[in-house]
Order: C-alpha cells, then structure tokens, then sequence
C-alpha cells in the first residue's frame, strides 16, 4: 500500500471539505483577543460556545473588551498568556490569534498531540481547518473559501454573494423549520414510508412557493397549511392559507428583514420591476423631448 | 463557575461554526458506500484525502463503483461492514452513511472515545459537524447552510448563490493566486511592514480591477504588472500590462469560464447594460406610438 503523501498528486483535489462544526455545549480555548481574536469570538459565540479566552489585558480589542462584558457567562477570561499544556485539558477546539510565531507552533503541536483541532492565524500549516467570508442571516449561514487565495478575493465574492440575496431568506428558513417541526409533531415517524412522504411533501412546498412567501406565515397559517396541505396531500396556495389581503410592497433589500412588507409584488414578480421602470422611464424621456421639440 | 449547559440558553447563538477543513495527507474512513456514501466521496477527493471505505459490495451505489475504479490510489476498498474500533487505528476523520441507526451510533460512541471528529448521515446528534449545499469552481467553495431546517432550502439558496456567479470567478482566483505567489517570489518577507505592504497592495488591485479582467492574464502580463505595479508602488490598468486588444463581450453565464470571451462590456461596466437597454426600449416604444399616432 503507497503512503498518503505518495498519493497526494492525484486529481481531482486541491480543495477542502466545508462544514458547519457544532459547538453547542463544547468548550473553545481562544489564544488572542486582539482584532482578529475579537472577530473569532463573534463567530464562536454565533454557534453557541463557551469560550475561555486568554490574553493579556493590555492586548485587548475594544470589541474583544465589550464581548467579555456583555457576555460574561459565555465568556471566562484570564489575563494571561497561554501558559502550558494544562490549558488544553477539556477543550473541543482550539483557536490562536496571536503574533508570535514560536508560541503559535507550541500551541499547535500541543492540540495535535492532545488530538484537539486548531487553527492557528496567520500560519496555514499550522491548521486544522481554516475560515473564510461569512454570512450570516438567522438560521441562514454561507461560507466563502478561496483556499488560501487571500481574504481579499472572498470578501468580493461575499459581496456579490450578499447582493445576491433578498435579505428575507433567514426568516423564511426560520418560518419553514417551524412548519417543518409542527409536521413533526403530527407525524412523528423516523424514516419509513411516512417518513418519506413527509420530506417529499416538505420540498414540494419548498419548491412551489416563493421563499418570500413564508416570512408571512404566523402559526395560524402554519396549522392552516398543514390541514389544508399535508392532510389532503397537495399544497395549498398562499391565498387559500391566508385570510389578510396580501401587502404589495416589492421586497427590501436591507439585510434585516422586518415581517409584513417583504412580500414581492405580484403583478410582474419582482425579477420584472426594475426593468418595467427604466422600460416606463424611456418611454417618459422620449415623451418629454417630442413634446419639447413641438413647442 | 457555571456549567456549559447552563448557559447555553443565552443569545446570540443558534449557528454552526462555519470552517473549511483541511484533508491534505490526511486519513478519512468512510463506512457505508451508497448513494450519500457515493457524494461524500466526491467531496473529500476534493479535499484531497486519502479514503478507506467500509460497504459490502452489493450496497455499493453506481458511483462509488466508479470511483473506486478511477481511484484505486486515493480509495483503500474494503468489501465488508465496520467491525470494530482497530477500524479507527490513525483515522483522522469518519463519516457514516449506513442506514442502520444502532450501528451509527456505536461507531459515533467509538469516534468520540477516540476523539476522532465524525458525521452520522441522518442523525445529527451524532455529528460533530454537518454538511450543506455546496458550491465549487476551481479554488472557489461556497457552502450553504440552513442550520438543520432542510436540505432543500439550503439547495433554493445554492441556486441562487449560483445564479449570482459569472461562471469565471474560480479562474479569476487562480490567477490572483499566480499574481500573490510570484510578488512572494519577488518579495518573501513573513509579516513586519513589507509583509503589509504586500498585503494592501493586493487588496489594491484585487478592488480596483474588476474581477473578470484577472482572467485573462498570462504569466508575461503578471510579469508587468509587478514591474509597473509593486515596483513602482501602484495600479497599473488592465491596458497598460495587456498589449493585445480587449475582447468587448459581456460577462457569459455559463458555469465553466473560457479563457478570452469573458470580460465585461468597459462602456458602461457591466451592471448598466440591461437598465439601459431597457430605457431605450421604452424610448423606441414611445416614438412608434407617437408616429403611429400622427398617421
């Protein structure tokens, strides 16, 4: 059998594997609480850590210093540096964002001995995993990697990214997941036949109704759906689950969405609207230079 | 001092922590080889791993058939179930995709003794980490996460985080990276203020060219924008360091770039073209009315 360094030339490769690590309930050393140490401490707290941070006080950012304020049951801090392998001693993962090279490769060859997995900032070999641009919208999270091709190039496609969505796709995944748990409760099979029909039902709705539709959904229409929908196995339309005239407002593009006016207009679907209105504002323009012309 | 699930409750939180994990030399085992099994292997040759994969040989989906025959380097094939934890001797990483729940677990209950990270298809308490949609073009990867409220939401975002692509940005990051690894060649200082310097001017160029015009550079044209940009402390145009004329064609939307067809429209950049068109449509529109009118 080769070795895997033998192997390591073959195509199709040169990536890495995405995922979403769960850090519910598990224990995060942080190694650095300047900016970049600030930033980690946003995205571990997102995913629900407990972070035990070590620094310094003097190498406090100020964000870093209001994160360990506002969340001081999240956060234990010592200020100190890293002081040995006992640090390590019931950590799940293991982040340092510190200038110092040397003590950066100790603390790594520390977490790899102890089996625990690193990152360290600034020092490619020296990780584990790495992170990118990021989005976050709710239960909506979208990475961005360029595999070691700079932060730069990620923070552009994050942007075209960002622009790509309509700011209301957090809340209708939250809206989805609460029908989808609400099936659940009626039909609580595992896997199976039932448990089949139930995803099947769940992506055909996904798949007929435009995502905006569901951040209107309170829980009346969400029973409504269900009575109307997966009881007699189709999927109602948005008309037939809600009682309230529809609000016509073309969706906003802020990236917080706010209930009751997201919903697209109907008329042309909203992809139509702004080529409607520069069509309507060329047609105004030409209107106003033959009027001109014929004073 | 509280405990970690007493504090668990408090917001903000909810996420994942979004990580793009690195595989190079690294040893996978895979149990189970249908058709999940078949998309994980497709995900971790990405990465660059050296799989060993468990499944009696009648589960094995078409595509994991094949990949086992165009690998045979990359995948160890074992035509058997897991039998035990020697299975995990120097595994750094294990993914389940069996359709046995007791048997998922008890491997999951060996990885975690072992300290081994592992994914349990289906079963997401068993997951140290869950996958999602996932998007790749060349050094480019995009994964969508919906946090556990279904894949097919995660899969509506994916189209239209695509649709939200050219097609050339992977390409274009490859040649970032040629341009970031030959001005490291010139210049190999680690951090301190060349290290910066480097740095911003990246960031510079990357801001200040559209993306799509790094395309189309040849290792001569890298050459001269180090000579006329890094040398001489600027951005040079896309002119100065290109010597043949400019394609003039819009940015094409296919998924796969083609070298040379894909530079934007300069008149305008690319994002006037369709609101123009359509003011003019409306224009044209008008005077038809206006002349069908003065008949």
């Amino acid at each position: 059998m080769q070795t895997v360094s033998e192997i390591d030339n073959l195509s199709p490769g040169g990536g890495s594997l995405m995922m979403a690590w769960q850090l519910k309930g598990k224990r995060v050393l942080l190694v650095g609480g300047g900016e970049v140490g600030a930033s980690r401490i946003g995205h571990l707290l997102g995913a629900d850590a407990h972070i035990t941070l070590l620094c310094p006080e003097r190498g406090l950012f100020s964000a870093t210093k209001d994160y360990i304020a506002k969340y001081p049951q999240r956060i234990t801090y010592f200020d100190r540096r890293f002081t040995g392998p006992a640090e390590l001693h019931k950590m799940d993962l293991v982040l340092t964002a510190i200038d110092n090279p040397v003590a950066s490769r100790d603390i790594a060859d520390l977490c790899r001995q102890a089996k625990i997995p690193v990152n360290t900032a600034d020092v490619p070999e020296l990780c584990d995993f790495y992170f990118g641009a990021h989005i976050r919208d709710g239960p909506l999270q979208i990475m961005i990697s360029s595999n070691g091709n700079g932060p730069r190039i990620s923070a552009l496609i994050k942007e075209k990214v960002q622009a790509s969505l309509g700011g209301s796709e957090g809340l209708a995944i939250s809206k989805i997941g609460q029908l989808r748990a609400e099936l659940k409760q009626r039909v609580p099979e595992i896997g199976g036949p039932v448990g089949r029909k139930r995803m099947r039902w769940m992506s055909k709705i996904c798949n007929d109704w435009p995502m905006i539709d569901f951040t209107l959904l309170d829980d009346a229409m969400i029973q409504k759906i269900l009575d109307e929908g997966w009881e007699k196995d189709r999927v109602p339309t948005f008309e037939e689950v809600c009682e309230k005239p529809k609000p016509s407002v073309v969706e906003t593009t802020s990236s917080g969405p706010t209930e009751g006016v997201v919903r697209k207009a109907n008329l042309f679907g909203s992809n139509l609207l702004i080529p409607v209105a520069n069509f309507v504002a060329g047609a105004v323009f030409m209107v106003a230079v033959m009027l001109a012309r014929q004073r």
